[in-house]
């Protein structure tokens, strides 16, 4: 528990978004993943959903914006296009953080778990919507004023 | 690098004070404390004096006021009331962060080893000013409201 810093936040969640560097990805996925057979780093987040994991992450990890896109959602095997409205949802959650628009790309079930194998790490939800799982790369802070003390 | 932490919080320096409960210590020491030899957990801050480590710890991590003293320097043996500029610049820090006045204890050296043996970790830093060690215990965050996801 730390002043500025909600308990939701896991100190393996804390420690991985911030050893996290450019184009490194996380995975937010839905109850059902089987993250530990895709995955070494998997960081539970009991009873948050993805949307809340979006939003937790997204206050603090930058999305890419020199490759994009720099988002993902899965989508059924044969249904890329197939709407749900966690999809939107979570979009949502991320360009509210992030102050402008993010394009998602849909990744089908298979094509999914083989980029997500790449990720940093995976953050497992309790999430039963189906199809809720999402990739997002990290892109960068920019700043040219030197490093400030406090948070 | 985060959005809104700057990136002298290494993510091992972040973990350590999220995973810290109540009553755990961590020290915070200069450049010649034997780091290695007492403590399994050493977190270094390159470039960083204790001064501006207690500012940055202090930022996230609240101070016990259950239990008092909470927060302790090194003295030399044999001389624990030998005054230190550092050591109120320290608690100046410490007391900015914290928004109130908080009780310093001295202990001489042999004794700040062994105290210090105990903490949850201890942050090595650059500062070569002599007896720029210390000790400050984790308190709690105090709120009713519900968990909010932003930090």
């Amino acid at each position: 528990m730390l002043k500025a810093i909600p308990p939701r936040f896991t100190p393996d969640l804390l420690w991985a978004i911030a050893a996290m560097g450019h184009g490194d990805r996380i995975a937010i996925v839905d109850a059902n993943y089987p993250a530990h057979a895709l995955h070494t780093r998997v960081l539970p987040l009991a009873g948050i959903d993805t949307v809340q994991a979006g939003r937790m992450v997204t206050a603090l990890l930058p999305i890419d914006d020199f490759v994009e896109p720099a988002a993902f959602w899965m989508s059924p095997d044969g249904r890329p296009d197939e709407n749900f409205e966690v999809h939107a949802l979570f979009r949502d959650a991320v360009q509210a953080a992030e102050g402008r628009a993010i394009p998602f790309a849909s990744l089908e079930r298979s094509a999914f778990y083989a980029e997500a194998r790449g990720a940093f790490a995976v953050l497992t939800t309790a999430d039963l919507r189906p199809f809720s799982c999402f990739l997002l790369t990290k892109g960068v802070v920019r700043t040219t004023a030197p490093p400030k003390e406090s948070p």
